[in-house]
């Protein structure tokens, strides 16, 4: 069953707002089995619907469409969907009564408008909205179908998991799953190029891609078959045959982040945590405390973007910053050590650098920047060479530097 | 002139990644004038691209494609556009060169994937990209232009706005322009009512609109004209009228945020900040540094997230945080004293609050946040009920206190 998504509105077009909807629904009809064609955004204008809703049914045996169907003037959704089935339309007396209804629930009466709203054209089948008043539609057509719903999220949603998603559930022949494995800390090409043998051997009905990301790529595995028990066990197998070969590159699955799985490792080995930040300025601090629950292990930090600060909140050496500079390896160690020493934690991260566009030089040029990971015992450095934009620089050395961490953290009893 | 945008990717289709790049390419697109006349999301698989190439360009002066140029085998968006083309491909030394250098920068080398990369259809022209390895494409066809760009935000950006879009701009005949007026601390409905009159007196191609965000309203005013001086100069006097009226709920204009428009306050008065952060743990910082050249007036800041931290680095007194907890008016009035005194600034923010979702009793339930912002002579204080959700919360509140700190400096002398 092939599923094409067609979200109408001009707000969406001119990116004025986030086509959230077409991301849930191609989330949801996926995760069934239905197989999603194309997504379509377009104007609220007859023209482009006719044309969107031709084309869509081309290839697709339903097509699924939000938005249009509200009581004001640029809501024209209906009247065109009557054009293209060529059907009238008629006014729906039930309908008229559950608004009526809805409306006396809130205190408030119905208007004109409201009146217009209860126009469908011949044939159709309601889903119901609770949410709201404008109901879901079915229409048939060549043996093909057209979903309309009203582009309000939940109550698009509420028809979708209330009516659509169980009637297409008894319908379905094939599953089809994913798995997620997420990495840190290298490149796409590197990854694809260990894993070529499991890619290469991955059997019909299963596939492999990289989705990268700043610091970080993810490789997910799908599969479509009638048989969900062995389908899951083989994506099991394939995620830990992948696993495998990639070791400690691999931070994590599904929806992890790396600053929950940090987390999870501070707790159960009972250590807290303490940072030193210049030039992330508090974004990695940002991101450990965006895990409720992190109090539990984490103690705090210090964004220590002067020099007199770094001397003075953490004791580094007033010579070792005229020596060898706030960015450098002696400094980011001396912080660590002074975190440690003066918040009273087990282990402490610390980071100094040249976030840019300026402050760089011949010998430290923009995008430089020393990460120190330690506890009492030991010590890890490491120097990034970044480029020159100061928001990238900024969040791929949070992020670089919170596996830097996890990394130490493998390595530690 | 008409312009289709196809973004190519699974997981954008399936809803693993929401579609950010749509929606910025209709906005940008829109703003220089050019008409966006639909937006497509197909797989990575020929068929499908081949066929949304082909529709697209019936009804569209310009297509812009993105995702698909990466390194690796589902990257097939190159080969689809030559078989489209009818064009075969070739190796171009050059690419090939730019990817090398870019590696060696990046103390990295490049593999036989890379080599791969450097394969483009013949009569490709580049539009350079120096954010990542894969450039931006533009390819003529029957008097109309496909470009294709990598899917990675930041690049995909990168290229729109150093090489599209002044491309593009040169061509138009009419032009959109926008002015965007910032506000903070007030609703939606409020300043749609404040401003009825000036909406209500707007002519014939002019338009205006509310964008709501978190804790944030902007308001765009939308003008189309062959007139460009015109244009700008009645923008301008609205924008100007609807300040008059706003007053200090405008914190700026165009791309301004809060951070921005504090440093310049800062700078111009050769004030220092020093922060103090419990709950929203260094996302105020973090933000402030996220300003190039913040040091010039950013001292640090203190992420106390534990009691003791508070009392051992701000001298918040043990006292205080029994008798009235740590969130409480005394104990956020104390950081900023303790901040004042240990960072040596002129002005200090600090928050204390339960971010949730645990943490809350029924005296304090989660949400609950307390704000100070403060000089050596004068502190003000603001207490927050917020709802349970963390990572909002914590937004919510460094958007707020970064207001907060500018509605203070705009009342100190």
């Amino acid at each position: 069953m092939r599923c094409s998504i067609i979200t109408i509105g001009t707000e969406l077009l001119i990116g004025q707002v986030i086509d959230t909807n077409s991301a849930y629904l191609g989330k949801v009809l996926n995760s069934l089995g239905v197989q999603v064609a194309s997504r379509f955004t377009i104007d609220d204008n007859r023209e482009d619907i006719l044309s969107a809703l031709k084309r869509s049914l081309e290839d697709s045996d339903i097509v699924v469409t939000t938005g249009g169907l509200g009581p004001t003037k640029d809501d024209i959704t209906k009247n065109v969907l009557a054009e293209f089935l060529e059907v009238s339309q008629y006014f729906d007396e039930n309908q008229y009564e559950l608004i009526q209804k809805f409306f006396t629930k809130l205190g408030r009466t119905t208007t004109e408008a409201h009146k217009n709203q209860c126009f469908f054209p011949e044939g159709t089948e309601f889903i119901e909205n609770k949410m709201g008043t404008a109901q879901g539609m079915l229409m048939r057509h060549k043996g093909k179908r057209i979903i309309s719903m009203p582009g309000v999220p939940y109550e698009m949603k509420y028809i979708m998991e209330h009516g659509v998603l169980p009637m297409l559930a008894k319908e379905q022949e094939y599953y089809i799953h994913h798995r997620t494995i997420r990495t840190a800390g290298v490149g796409e090409t590197h990854i694809a190029e260990k894993i070529a043998e499991i890619e290469n051997s991955l059997t019909n009905g299963f596939s492999l891609a990289y989705l990268p990301s700043l610091g970080s790529v993810r490789i997910r595995v799908s599969a479509k078959s009638k048989d969900r028990i062995n389908l899951d066990s083989s994506l099991d197998r394939i995620q830990n045959d992948i696993t495998d070969i990639l070791g400690d590159m691999v931070y994590g699955y599904a929806d992890d982040v790396l600053e929950i799985v940090i987390g999870k490792m501070l707790l159960e080995r009972g250590l807290r945590l303490g940072l030193a930040e210049s030039c992330t300025g508090g974004k990695i601090a940002s991101k450990v405390v965006s895990i409720s629950g992190s109090s539990e292990y984490f103690e705090g930090g210090l964004v220590v973007y002067s020099n007199e600060l770094k001397n003075q909140l953490l004791g580094v050496k007033s010579e070792t910053l005229a020596e060898f500079g706030a960015v450098s390896e002696e400094v980011v160690k001396e912080m660590v050590s002074g975190t440690i020493e003066r918040l009273n934690v087990d282990i402490a991260l610390a980071v100094s650098g040249i976030a840019g566009p300026g402050g760089g030089t011949i010998d430290k040029p923009v995008g430089t920047i020393w990460i120190c990971v330690g506890s009492k015992n030991r010590q890890s450095t490491y120097k990034l060479q970044l480029l020159k934009d100061r928001k990238k620089n900024i969040e791929y050395t949070s992020l670089f530097a919170l596996n830097f961490l996890r990394l130490f953290l493998l390595r530690e009893e």
